[in-house]
């Protein structure tokens, strides 16, 4: 075991406590901080997630503290956009390139003034994790201390230790994922293998630019597609071809995964002429709201019979409406904070798939939800059955301590332990990665003591249970 | 800080438990308890409710025990026949004007043996609150104690401290609002203000009887609706413009805010024409019911409107289907407590009007939901990122510690406390009102408490919160 | 009071945990204890369940481990199978007879071997608990305990002590309810009456393979529904006869309900005249699915009439997906863990039946759902009002700690405990039965601790509804 916490109480004196997250009552306190310590310092496995991996080509400095932290995390953004601070005074860029506040330290003074709206949401646990553990700047953050915590952090920001790779070094992650479209070159992923550095940053492979009709520029994207491959994409059976090829490209820079986001779970399996006509239609733009819904299905059960060729896991993410404002949609662009979960239905959506390949060993399917009534209702009974499925962590929304609770008590019952596969921190805020992975281990450590206080599980157990939640699992189910 | 209760251990001795709601582990409760200590004696703020103006403006003594408490709350007279006691054995009166029990004592005589029904309820712990803190009487209950607690409570109707105005003084209420239809003349709240008393109490705008082409007497109240303002209701410009001077009528008496019940969340945001196409079935009573649904969803965006002109603030109230039994409804009319809720999706239903109004600033919409699955996955997530919304707390059968609790736990994360807007009581029950506000300060000492013992937020924030969640963000978000 | 279990603190000390699921704090967990130890040795009522009659009939040895405890339970077999576990290799019969393991001791390795996948199941608690009570055998299930384990239990079941009856008697159990077809001739429940046995088994009514059109085989059941009654089954009004005879056969070997699991909650209440029309394409199988939906809905106002007449309590269990997958129907037939909750409304889909018979007295109709998110929503307001509704328990996926503990903290405040029936294990697993009741007993037991705790009920009433939830609602509901 490291050393833990307990031993060295005075670190964190005037900043978090050390206890976060673990349960009040003084038995499970003490069995859930054993856990924890035995779990804290295992590396960080990131197998789903948005950095840029341009971060680690090229290493350069991070530009400032609001470029850095606000302006790419729309669970910031959102939360201040909702209390009537516009997006363009937070520096965030217009789709028609006007006016966006530049000044970085006034956008970190609106952000610092406006702290206490974040008081118990899961971003300002993160935040202030990265702002101890990172930079090391332990005060609360407020319009008093705005300029103190601009200048400590932007310092940082200067200092070679603080560059992107010694960061992931020093953050302890031992392999991450990034998501590109099959219509990315990779040049970012080619350029961090060419460079030597040997940190592990793989690419996910997620095709909706080329797999929904609805999608902007579907018919370029395919046209494009073909090109990219040699293949025909005219015509199905070229169409398919080229995905083979990409994904072969995409394993080529260590994917293990593709990562598929649907409005719905629906799944189809149509015949091969069902799926060329609906093609021919998509690539003519005359699919209807419906058929574009049914390609996506279908496409789903064509992607997860790749998967049985080539071993890429396959995640679907449904259930988000997203861009749900026109209005920030056209001024702001996509993924403004402005995705909002709707209700999804698994229980038949998924049924076309599972009788296709819902009972085959070789195959890995993540699902994941915005719905957390299909937790215990549809999810933890479908992947405690089927072979191929395998629950998703809790995710957006969800990715805080209530989520993650819930997730255990909801699922564990039905699904267990090992039809789940560990944390996914989904983020393109680096600097919260390991505050992410802090906050599930605590949380997974706290449910873990309270079932070994309740008579539910063995402690010896417990400390197993832990280490597979943390890292065996993860590994095993992304095959990383 | 008022003289908490830890300083007076014994004033509540045999009846309610002090610490009641407050969390079992020691750490938590001392903390939950100076929390509460800090609000409890804050004055009351009651911005939703159905009290009577009448009370306040004649002064005239409640008439009986059973009238006071059994006869007008429903959730009282559904639990008693939920297990097979008449409604007519309880006073309720009926349509036709045939018997009903007139004998108030015999009334109670049932409630008191039938007790141990409301064991764990909400309706339990408001009532004895009230037995206790209203009334002083502190035995429980029972057949034994039916008669003594029916002669205690009659007595002290009988005495002045315990006449309208002087329980609204005693309860400690800054402001409370009534609910009233447009076509009320609002001659009790004018009475009120002719009296000279300094009691503020307020109306509020509930448009249901001239916005739902499906009320009982649609066309006849509109044409009262054109009377009452001089304005030609039998033309679309005509019906807005006699909202528009009933809105300021009633904001003439107080109101700051309108009242919507509609069966679901649907909005509509239709052309002029279209909308006064459907207004011209609705007049002649032609509507389908897709066509009254559309009208009622198109009405709450022009009230949108009108609040972005006049600033009363609009409250959404969907997703009961109310008077679920026919049988009931024919003998004993509406509001017997056969409203059930049903689903309520919010995500596609409110996008009309907020693609209308959801980014202006000045404009405040209140959701309130019978349907706590919408808590995490679609209310939050809206509220958590549109300007104009704000969450009402938990209604009706969630007005409860259990549905307290997990509206904080499952809006928190994702909306914060500032997108939410204090306490409603939302209740006729007069006597249950310090009671019930009493319960939301108690849960919500709890659920802060737990936050600091577990690491989410700091100590002084936590009253801070406290102050904000039981006074200041409830006079903010209602303008009062 | 018995003997409790703080009085001889050594009995389990290297198996379970004698405060298993009992609250962390020590007040309510001292508390909790005296109100489990109160009601821990109260017999067991079981009045919905499947276990088979003729076990008490002949009363033969069980005839290993593997045969008792693994093939007959589809909680144990689909964990398994989830990860990627042959259900032949667990000695599941094939439809088509063809291969499946018959050695039962690997059977019970596989299970053995694998045992971790149970951590924090409810099958794990159950398990354990029978291993310990039922067998005395208290080491932990694993590789290397498999063969001991095995022989252990082999042995334990060639003695007399084993027998059905025997165990029957050891288990506390004052009644168990079986459930049959219409169209079994009850000829198990016949012999334990003439064998004098003094053990009561009844059974309950489940006329799905006669009501529902859809069932396998409906034309030829109810050809076979006639001639056991002598009724003329091809007409409308014979039909309806055949029940009442049905019925009345049944409650002469002691049923006192009748069950009925539909895919939905829908009812219907048809005039005789459109009920005969669906009937007559029923008998034809020319039903649409709608209309064989309907015909279903009706029958249960059907049933609920008939109910009127003869007593029989009505249970209705819907909303389960039932054998979801083709493929594992095809192999191994229904019930093999493939049954998947779908989200459910009562709320619309009662009412014809509520409008119906609602508001009757003498008529008791017990609600289950797989769809939790109703029990706030919808099923505690309905059976919180409606007389003739009362809540069945937490049901599959939910027959667990934290569903059982979900459903008294999300259907008490509205309904109450006595619009609750107490416990049902539903279960086809002999030897579970007493660790599933010993669940329920616990998880109450913690409740009502932690609403005396917290000042929600007195410390004396909390006794009196645990010795309810235990004992006296399930009798008074099932009328047993």
């Amino acid at each position: 075991m490291t050393q833990g916490i307990a031993d060295a109480p005075g670190t964190s004196k005037s900043g978090l406590d050390p206890h976060r997250l673990l349960p009040a009552d003084p038995a499970s306190r003490a069995l859930a901080l054993d856990l924890y310590n035995s779990v804290k310092d295992l590396p960080i496995v990131s197998p789903h997630g948005h950095t840029d991996p341009r971060w680690y080509a090229e290493n350069e400095a991070f530009p400032d503290p609001a470029q850095l932290i606000i302006v790419p995390d729309h669970y910031v953004s959102r939360m201040l956009y909702s209390q009537g601070i516009d997006l363009g005074a937070l520096g965030l860029p217009r789709v028609d390139g006007g006016w966006t506040e530049s000044d970085s330290r006034k956008i970190w003074r609106i952000f610092a003034e406006n702290f206490h709206l974040f008081r118990a949401t899961p971003s300002r646990m993160w935040l202030e994790h990265s702002f101890q553990e990172v930079f090391g700047w332990t005060k609360r953050l407020s319009a008093e201390t705005a300029d103190e915590s601009y200048d400590h952090i932007a310092d940082c920001l200067t200092r070679p230790e603080f560059r992107p790779r010694a960061l992931f070094e020093r953050f302890n992650i031992e392999a991450i994922a990034t998501t590109e479209s099959p219509l990315d070159d990779l040049k970012w992923h080619r350029r961090i293998r060419d460079s030597g550095w040997t940190g592990r940053v793989v690419t996910a492979y997620r095709p909706d630019s080329v797999v929904d009709p609805e999608f902007e520029g579907f018919q370029d994207n395919i046209e494009k597609f073909g090109e990219l491959t040699g293949e025909n994409t005219a015509s199905w059976q070229g169409y398919l071809n080229a995905h083979r090829a990409r994904r072969a490209y995409f394993k080529s820079f260590g994917a293990t995964s593709s990562d598929h986001g649907h409005p719905t779970a629906r799944t189809e399996d149509l015949s091969a002429a069902q799926a060329d006509e609906l093609f021919q239609k998509a690539l003519k733009g005359s699919c209807s709201p419906q058929e574009a819904d049914a390609f996506r299905g279908h496409m789903l059960t064509e992607m997860a019979r790749m998967s049985l060729e080539d071993g890429l896991v396959l995640q679907i993410h449904p259930g988000s409406h997203r861009n749900h404002s026109k209005a920030i949609m056209q001024s702001f662009g996509r993924d403004k904070g402005f995705d909002i979960p709707t209700q999804t239905n698994y229980v038949d959506a998924l049924k076309p798939l599972l009788d296709a390949v819902g009972l085959e060993k070789n195959l890995s399917i993540i699902l994941f939800t915005l719905d957390e009534t299909a937790y215990t209702r549809e999810l933890a009974p479908l992947a405690g059955v089927y072979p191929v499925l395998k629950l998703g962590p809790a995710w957006w929304y969800y990715d805080s301590p209530e989520g993650m609770r819930r997730f255990r008590e909801m699922t564990t019952e039905t699904a267990g332990f090992y039809n789940t596969v560990g944390f996914n921190d989904d983020t393109r805020a680096f600097c919260s990665i390991p505050a992410r992975h802090d906050v599930a281990r605590r949380v997974d450590s706290a449910y873990l003591a309270s079932l070994v206080t309740s008579g539910r599980l063995d402690e010896d157990e417990a400390f197993e249970v832990a280490h597979d939640l943390t890292y065996r699992l993860v590994k095993q189910a992304y095959r990383l």
